[in-house]
């Protein structure tokens, strides 16, 4: 029987273009055309939508990953899956993780869990789908599938789910319109009415749906960005006018992988909660001492994921917080949301990203953790 | 003997001009017109140079006090010292801290130390002392004076010190150069070469020379913000192109005080040590269980006072930051020091001010937190 | 026949408080309690949500306003419009314009048309309405009454309407829906779909209803925000969630005034159209040379009042601008405005308030420029 | 006789990497790899320092010119200069001017002055010379070096020189000191005494120098960023750390040139000087009409270079301005210049670049405005 290996590569970039972390991988051949299978990291820059950092390292990665695959420019995006995410305010180091699976003939079978990785992409969204029931159900479905391609059954196995699906443009709307239908709204921003917010959390709940954290009976086209009681803990979505149908990945703990790595997740309760941080850290197999992650064992944090949601809500453990009405907000919760990783591992190379206010990802003021931990 | 008693209560601001808590403890009683020394707070906005919500605070507070004392508005800084610091972004929640002491008979000696405050106004500082020796010296005697008048001997003893000092302006500049003096700078600016920078600096010096933290043998004016060794573990400093002289109010803990509070201090390490934060409540007095401050006995924290000056590296422990190339560093790095101490404490009503980078103000990376707790 | 007399003083301020202006006005007699009808009014400041500028400058205006006219603080809004508009980036001096209306016995008709000042409050404007059909009705009437009541008939006449309307807030939006109605957005900002832009431009297709701007046959829900062709170009329209009812001042010229000024209006064509606002200048009947306004002329300018509304597309001209794609846009926008105003009339005092995206106020990508010039 | 024949290509950019308007230029052989001789752009973005797009168009468009002329990309500066100056915010369509000029045979003299560019590189310039006399006569020479390069030999036909110097950097600070010499600024930045801004002022006051706008007599190092009374009308300067030595390019007219191109400029005098503006095209030889350009003849204007230093005063024209105390400054400053040059020309497309206060290029509050017409 073949089995997963599947391996997590974290190369910190000294500039958005910076691609020598991955040269040397490959140079190692730690990284090869035919086991890379995603790359997801952090920019440098603001985050807003003047920052050109992000689609500079688009722009070189995908140079990069065609150079090193040996496919066109245009067809990176079969083989490998791209999440990138703009903004490294404060303590985020800026970074590349890159994901490898490769299949191994694996004689015995293994009762330890491993993490493995499964990709689908989703049906065509049309534009009267986006935010609505269409775009839940068609990423519900690629999700049940990605599993399949992790080979993964429980869906208590699986830590983390990252989704990109397609926003509206002007164009797309135009589309529906003049087919006689409606759309989730005319904002194009991630403001709280705009698609790109509509968009990340129906695919959230698409996540929620699939894997039975949100029962199927209480999903409808009204519940998107209005009942926050209804969430994923381990979706984290993203959205974006050109594409046309989802893309999924599942990270989770399989017996059908031999990978050296385990992951694990928790959420945090509230934008303060150190403690949601500890917690994935603790499910993902970390030893702690005293409370507290033990210093010698941190070594084995491979790498960590975090969403930094900003709260709907002013207040914090019953006091009045500003963030709300700072003209800077989502810079700065992402900006925390890095600190409060960075102050629970010690260290600043995470993954954190942000850029809504209230979402289905993670639940009401609280944010989603997960921690990919080298087996000891 | 009369003994002092101090003691602090911490109000929300709900817009830069509320005084509706300071109101209500003078309604109950808890603090009165011969009793109020300082009021120490974070206002709303921004803290750029372009907020004007520390203004108003101030307007409002002045023009409440002045009521409340009855004493003209002019007067009132000779009564009470208000070190109000501007930018609450983030989990940092706008307050008032209102400092009480008074005068006790107190028949038994006490071998506990509890809470001790005293103030002092230091000589008139020239122009062309700002940011060198003749405002360090000016500073330490002012420190003295603030010892002996919160009856505190041991500089051991001395937890926190706030000073205020005065900085350069265009008039003040004229008048040391046409008297044939230099100025430290011409920017007038807090960035790395400006006044404001130097003043608040040669203040925590001049502190750290008080406490015997540095040895007078190694301060002059070329050491001042180039040789970052040299450092306060206790001085918070700030400074004011309008004021004359220094003032000087000086937290600690003395047997002459009957105070039912108690005060302790740590330092960080680095930006993201949150190991530092736990220290300082440590060293108040507050109970830990697992490494952590014990939640059942966070009740008895009073206030936490921290810096959050922002690094002079862009290393992290050994990972690279972009924090210093961030156009809304200043705000950000405060941001990030309120999720440090309020990650730990549970909370966010905490007093945490920035907007330098580096400081001889705790040590290089790193950053003062004080701590005050009701004792058990 | 009782004539009005129309005057208006524009007083540079100091800071957001700085009410010495207008005392000096009033200690020259040149304002009285029975005269004074608007304060119209730009604050330091950045403009952005987390800017307490506007918020001190209304509070410190009203509390000496109270003084002034000798009422209590929340009846000042009954004998006197408030329009404060915050942000004055860039070469915008903050400044209140005061306006006064008295009564004078005119005994011979005249002919001349001169600056004639009406204020209605419109009946009360319900949740449901915001952004609506009901609330542009309503708006169209209080304009109609308050034309009636600065003595105008020939809605020509009319050069400035400035209008403030009930916007949506949570309690509101609650309310609506509790009686099973719907509101025309959940969305509490001034974005593309927020509430504050409907109200906005609800209250800007009421004016332009009530002028003829727009023949009533083309008015239906639908239109708000989506037919950019319909505009006024006269209204300047703001709206809070605090309001429960529309006020609107109409300015214009009328024979039944004996003010010494006279108002004129115009519309820039596009963002970087000067010609507009040298157009502006000359309907109001200053004099020009050489194509430019005299600038032995320009001392009988009294005031400009022009809105910045950015354009909804990303072209002038033919040429790609990257305004909309920038995180200060807003800011900048109105800075903007605030040059093409200052560049022609050689001055920085300018009333320039911006903050929308696309706007029923004014045409698309145009604005609308209000100028008052002293008679000759 | 040879005489040359310069060229201007103006291409709006669609994105900081877009070299298509180039290689649209080069198709059609309008450039060569032999007659290209600068690249002088604005790149899209805030220009703040945590702008990544002008980093990204600088390595997209050297990649490209290094495959045009057939070069490695290291080699590219010595066959074509390039000056990007970042941020296009408001109205200021990100471009690329392509200048080259060819040698052509010219059988008979001509009495008409046409557009010639001439370019020098400086000696060396040390980190002890940088904001000093040192650096100013080593680029007064360089001056006059590329104004023999372009044929012109007085320095009233010339009418821009853009110049790019050294600046400090914590390595050449520490080589001069480890000397024994100082250096003008231990601050890194272009804040008022930071070590780019000396550079910046040098390198202008070298200009001036050079063109006898300042005499030899009253420069000495003590009158960098001290003497605003002198200055030059033409230069428009940048510096970097990584430079060694100085770079200059000279835009004049001369006889000997048979370009179809004429240059001049003019400077506002304030912030707000449209005039100023409309000067410089007359200066070049535009068409007017009523005191304003000829729409007409607008079509002949080939490009406008522009600077939009910020003025050291908060006030224009005797009235406040509170454009210094803004967080953005640099950025409003840099939008509000575009909309002066964009409200006179009609166009967006203008060179617009700022980032300093107070500068020795140009008058004191005032800007240079230099203007590049197509000969009738």
């Amino acid at each position: 029987m073949k089995a997963q290996r599947v391996e997590m590569f974290v190369c910190p970039s000294a500039t958005p273009a910076d691609t020598s972390g991955l040269q040397a991988l490959a140079d190692a051949g730690k990284i090869k055309p035919d086991t890379l299978v995603a790359l997801v990291g952090k920019t440098d820059g603001t985050g807003f939508h003047d920052d050109w950092a992000r689609i500079w390292a688009d722009a070189a990665l995908r140079e990069w990953t065609a150079k090193f695959l040996g496919v066109p420019k245009d067809e990176v995006a079969k083989h490998v899956i791209f999440v990138l995410s703009g903004g490294c305010p404060g303590v985020i180091t800026p970074h590349i993780a890159a994901v490898t699976r490769e299949w191994v003939e694996d004689g015995e079978p293994s009762t330890d869990k491993r993490l493995a990785v499964g990709r689908a992409g989703s049906e065509s969204i049309a534009p009267e789908e986006v935010g609505r029931m269409g775009m839940i159900r068609k990423v519900a479905s690629a999700t049940h599938e990605a599993m399949k391609d992790a080979a993964i059954t429980d869906p208590k196995d699986v830590h983390l789910v990252m989704v990109k699906v397609p926003g509206l443009t002007v164009a797309s709307i135009n589309d529906a319109e003049s087919r006689g239908l409606t759309v989730v709204s005319h904002d194009l921003t991630f403001g709280p009415e705009g698609a790109g917010s509509y968009a990340n959390d129906a695919a959230a709940l698409g996540v929620a749906m699939a894997l039975g954290e949100v029962p199927p009976s209480k999903l409808s086209d009204d519940v998107v960005r209005r009942d926050w009681d209804l969430y994923s803990e381990v979706a984290m979505t993203s959205s974006g006018g050109e594409k046309r149908h989802g893309e999924v990945v599942v990270f989770g703990n399989s017996t059908a992988s031999v990978s050296p790595l385990v992951i694990g997740h928790s959420v945090t309760k509230d934008f303060i909660d150190a403690q949601g941080v500890r917690d994935a850290l603790r499910s993902a197999g970390l030893h702690f001492k005293d409370g507290l992650p033990d210093e010698g064992d941190l070594s084995r944090l491979v790498h960590v994921f975090a969403k930094s949601v900003i709260p709907g809500s002013d207040q914090v453990r019953g006091q009045h917080i500003t963030l709300l009405d700072d003209h800077n907000a989502y810079q700065i919760g992402k900006a925390l949301g890095g600190m409060l990783v960075a102050s629970v591992t010690g260290r600043t190379t995470n993954y954190v990203s942000g850029g809504e206010r209230n979402s289905h990802q993670g639940p009401p003021g609280g944010n989603i953790v997960a921690a990919v931990v080298r087996a000891d």
